[in-house]
């Protein structure tokens, strides 16, 4: 299927922030496929084999993937319409940003949210949810794994593993954008019902797709529902039959698929799953770049937005910004070394922190040495940025 | 902004489809762009531009676009949940599968849509549309410009006209799906408030993005709505500050756009703009390549669903298959030649005629010789499928 790319990619800075990252020459020029019909055999099997190899990634043999045309927003608005009925309560574990964009999604179909906040740099207590979760009824449960905002990681293993002992019916969401490939994720064994997530962090691709895995029992829920989805575009209705006939080996149609992100989607997922570095290695491979990072923060003397190391992301790391130090100084003393970071996201403390990426190949294909790249260049940003305040 | 790619594409199958089509090779390998961020300078400016070349394309000057990661259908979401609240009347002219599809999802969205249906091959007529607004009040007139399941061109500038006049409150929308930059459509001068489309087809660029251009009526009517949007993913409340962030040359974030096809996009509307072929020098050679098909079928003793020949489509033609010729061997008779082209998509006649895509570079660009090869093989196919029943 992925072919070994002809072409190389031209010298470019590089690309750590958390999403889009950088990709493989072989995913790059997939993206780069010549014109093919979207109901050709050979991109029916290109479909269908990224179908089953996300399964892979994901650790689920039962789970049903959804691959639409959209962003990793979009994974929301297929929980909140498909999901949950209008009137029905949802419970959104915030650890950041994405806990309100998730939130406001859900009352647009129709839902009650409920949030259940932690202070920055913090995420909600197997204890707390367990509180809320005796208190009141609720359809879903939604958590961010990585929020790609405060870099803080989510215990969903410990999550799931409440959720299904104290209110067994209600379904576990992950909002794994910024942690699919990066961190371990074991749906069947802990018991997730929904990972949704985007193909341009850990999962090494141009953005561009909804990339979403239902449980049978999500699937379920979804079937026996008494009112009609409350989304066109988003629901399983209309999308359903067309990723069972692509994974079967037939074209459907209701939408025309992203074909040329799919080929590059494949290329990833081939590297991923097929490729020299098993999936255990490469979440290894993840946390030992983060460690390295981290502790290069550390040693300039630099605070994590993270308040417990044990909750940090693996695949990125937001850290204060010191007095005197401006993101747009220490950007472009970072850019001057060819070397492209975030500033914040968290809307009261855009200017106060910024935010590196380490996800995919920058730190799986070590013979590229960007993580030496990345902590050198911090070292030296950051004294040139505090001189240039 | 747009550079010569370095790159050519592989020797592939023609493929003439309406659509995903043919896509030059500064289109395709700027689809293969290094991983750039989505809030970069560089980036910015590309989106910027390809939000005002888009406007040169359609002729407007106050249009505001949209660009968003999704497929064509997503437009349809975009209007049914911003521009019409639950309970509004709709008015569906109905010329082929895309007049029902939009009318389930504005059902979805909460609105009432009526439809207008005419017979197999053929469009309602502006007589009809008149009589239809004397008897109700509508919210929008929605028409599909070519559908592209039977090759019907609707006059759309007759039907605006109509509206202006008989009911000047209607929003006209008009689903350029597979007609924008192939025909020629003045949205300022005709009086058009909304036409969706998608890149993959006369716009020649990879599928997988959402293109929507709304009238200063149309963001009128959006913004003095009493309901919020129906949609999360869709609404413009989210993406109307993205897109005048970007135009105006800074970021601003709702969820990670196409980066890498929004160059390709860039780079198919610099040269549909900024190339040597004028638009109207280009709708020019889609009519004339058109004429040479639909006469090279006739020719073959073959009929056109399209009934009146001033109402067929310029970028695509679909045949009734005859007798004894079945879609399967004729594609593979097709194939065998290096071509590509499409079977039926109507429900009920799927298996009946067959579609020929001849859009974008195959009809700009003389040199490539494809509207010839598509005539020999049309010729030789025939016999041979006929010969192969």
């Amino acid at each position: 299927m992925a072919e070994q790319s002809k072409f190389k990619q031209e010298p470019h800075k590089l690309l750590v922030i958390p999403g889009p990252i950088e990709v493989s020459d072989d995913v790059l020029f997939a993206n780069a496929h010549p014109s093919m019909s979207h109901i050709s055999p050979d991109f029916i099997s290109v479909f269908g084999d990224s179908i089953r190899m996300l399964r892979e990634v994901l650790f689920t043999k039962t789970g049903q993937p959804f691959l639409v045309a959209g962003s990793g927003t979009l994974g929301w608005d297929m929980v909140a319409s498909n999901l949950v009925e209008p009137g029905e309560h949802a419970l959104v574990l915030h650890s950041g940003y994405f806990g309100d964009s998730l939130a406001e999604c859900l009352k647009v179909y129709g839902a009650k949210p409920v949030q259940l906040k932690a202070q920055i740099g913090a995420a909600p207590t197997p204890d707390e949810l367990e509180n809320a979760l005796k208190g009141s009824k609720f359809k879903i449960v939604t958590v961010t794994h990585v929020d790609t905002s405060t870099g803080v990681l989510s215990d969903i293993k410990s999550i799931a593993e409440v959720v299904r002992r104290v209110s067994p019916e209600t379904l576990v969401i992950v909002d794994g954008v910024c942690s699919v490939a990066s961190e371990e994720i074991r749906m069947d064994d802990w018991g997730i019902d929904v990972v949704l997530t985007a193909p341009q962090k850990g999962l090494g691709t141009p953005p561009g797709l909804s990339i979403l895995c239902a449980s049978e029992r999500a699937i379920q829920t979804f079937t026996t529902r008494t009112a009609p989805p409350t989304s066109y575009y988003a629901s399983w209705v209309n999308w359903l039959p067309i990723m069972k006939a692509y994974e079967q080996g037939t074209a459907a149609y209701f939408a025309t698929p992203p074909v040329n992100l799919i080929y590059a989607f494949n290329a990833s997922l081939t590297e991923i799953t097929k490729g020299k570095v098993s999936l255990e290695e490469r979440f290894r491979l993840h946390r030992e770049a983060s460690k390295r990072i981290k502790q290069a923060v550390t040693d300039l003397g630099l605070k994590q937005l993270v308040l417990d190391p044990a909750f940090a992301a693996n695949g990125m790391t937001a850290v204060w910004l010191p007095e005197g130090v401006s993101v747009p100084n220490l950007l472009s003393a970072f850019a001057k070394k060819d070397v492209v970071i975030a500033g914040g996201l968290l809307k009261d403390f855009k200017t106060k922190y910024f935010r590196i990426g380490h996800m995919g190949i920058s730190v799986v294909d070590s013979s590229r040495g960007d993580v030496d790249k990345i902590i050198d260049a911090l070292g030296q940003s950051f004294r040139e940025a505090g001189a240039a305040k």
